[in-house]
């Protein structure tokens, strides 16, 4: 087992998905531990500090990468298995950012209304008990949240040259910001570049399907990851799988339209898996499926369609390959 | 106690919302017998019955009703606890009907595409084993699926006079087709007209999350309900509550704003329950909420939010109907 390290210093977070060097250079099979930096750089170090006031909005998001992986082609499928995901911080930061958020006026949903009270809440982490204090900003009621950390977005190199700004979710993966993202879960991506050029940042200590007010427990982590590739097994979209569900995501606007990307993809990939044609397929991801939104406030929106895999009757997706990376992740903690 | 019983014969079922004399009339903390009709109006009696054949479509999604509740006045909140929800014949059907469903164009979303095949599955229903038999129609597949009954139509007069299709859900309840509207849970209505003048009808006997293809396991059901007022408690969306969550609707398009409603009601509710400011109750339900979506076929689309009840730490929705209830219809069925 090859195991790497990426622990990026201050300047070498990337900001965008595309036309960046690599950091490093894998191969699929390897073990990477990543430090991801949270959302705002980590510039926002207590309740009193305004993000809109320490972090210029094109330093929002650091990601770490891009990490290469060796023989990754356009047209192959790049999995990427969530081996852990620890807050690497005794707090984490959420707040309502001016001009973001989904019930509020924004740049791509423009209103007149002034901007909400930008608010910042402190969390502080408890890793022992792995949970996260609640401290309500104007009264005194408290709670403690258990935590379930994700990474909010993760993504490889688009296609056709393209540059993308870590905020936007699209076919490259990147900003989704989807709670599934979660330890134990195999995120497959589209690869469209050679070596891929995997990225991932934005850990959230846990959030709410939707992340309806623009950030989750914002937070850095120390990661794990795992990767692999499937030769020529590439879909449209971005693609998860976890002990108990197959899922595919549509990140667009309107939301409709990202369900039905969501939609359309989790009943072609039930069809591939099944041998049933797409009405049938239809039919049974109408009856079995679950549809929680990932982001309502990204500049693209995103939907999560969910089957469950008994329904497969046993049919691996992959060749397999999420088993496989479980016992690589399994391998790897046993060491 | 008191029972009603509520079972139309044919020729006495309601296609509208709004406009129509009550069926029976009933008093807060009563229970209702009440038989529904599937939504074809039983006349897809065989997998090869076209429903565009054999159903004309202001005929489609029949409802029982309405049912006068005494005392109920605009500003009351009716509470609809679902005490069971039995299919009540050996079969379900589902189809995908033309110019229906959310991967096809509709009447609302034009496409100038011939609609997809018409197609129809027909599902044996099992009440000992509580499944319903999927049965591929081009293929061998089978798959027992778990029945998880629910009613995808129940709504109340709408305000202002107006009469709508129960095709279409809004602010009065009507066609939301959510899952989360089955036994155990409480739906609240807001009341329009004297009486509150509910319905209900669109039997599932299970549905995925968005009801993509458009129908559920359609089906005639025998179904209980105790009825309870809330006076002076109305919001403006529908919401739920079962043993675990409190739940906010709503219903429109496009489907973010449908799922703004949602949130934003689940948040001034939460504001209510809590004592928090709106921003504190933002942040809680951002980072705690669930959002699956509920339909995303109808003329209007809709969102469901979720907030899990421990967060509220012991705070009652309406003084504690939604217990109440729970305890009319342990009575009702332990008698």
């Amino acid at each position: 087992m090859v195991v790497h390290k990426l622990a990026p210093q201050p300047g070498e977070y990337s900001y965008v998905f595309g036309g960046r060097e690599p950091m490093i250079s894998i191969k699929p099979g390897d073990i990477v531990e990543v430090s991801t930096e949270d959302c705002f750089g980590g510039r926002v170090t207590s309740p009193d500090r305004l993000p809109s006031e320490v972090v210029p909005f094109n330093e929002m998001n650091p990601v770490s990468g891009p990490i290469q992986v060796e023989g990754a082609e356009p047209g192959d499928m790049l999995a990427v298995h969530f081996v852990s995901i620890v807050p690497a911080r005794k707090y984490a930061v959420s707040c309502v950012l001016p001009q973001f958020g989904a019930l509020t006026g924004t740049r791509e949903t423009a209103m007149l209304n002034e901007s909400l009270e930008e608010r910042v809440w402190f969390y502080d982490i408890d890793l022992e008990s792995w949970t996260a204090s609640f401290k309500a900003r104007n009264s005194d009621y408290r709670l403690q949240l258990p935590l379930d950390p994700m990474h909010g977005t993760v993504g490889v190199a688009p296609a056709g040259g393209e540059v993308r700004l870590v905020m936007t979710p699209s076919t490259h993966g990147g900003n989704m910001d989807t709670p599934e993202a979660r330890t134990g879960t195999t995120l497959y991506l589209p690869v469209n570049v050679a070596g891929a050029m995997l990225s991932l940042g934005d850990g959230h200590a846990r959030q709410g399907e939707g992340e309806v007010c623009g950030t989750g427990l914002e937070s850095a982590m120390n990661s794990v990851i795992a990767v692999d590739l499937i030769k020529e097994g590439a879909a449209a979209w971005p693609r998860l799988e976890n002990d108990d569900y197959i899922m595919s995501t549509g990140s667009t606007r309107p939301l409709e339209d990202a369900y039905r990307i969501s939609q359309k993809d989790l009943i072609a990939w039930t069809s591939d898996l099944t041998g049933m044609d797409m009405l049938d397929s239809y039919q049974l991801v109408s009856q079995m499926g679950l549809s929680p939104a990932a982001n309502v406030c990204d500049p693209n929106y995103t939907m999560v369609a969910k089957l469950p895999k008994w329904t497969l009757q046993g049919a691996q997706a992959y060749g397999g390959a999420h088993s496989r990376l479980r016992k690589t992740a399994e391998d790897y903690s046993s060491r």
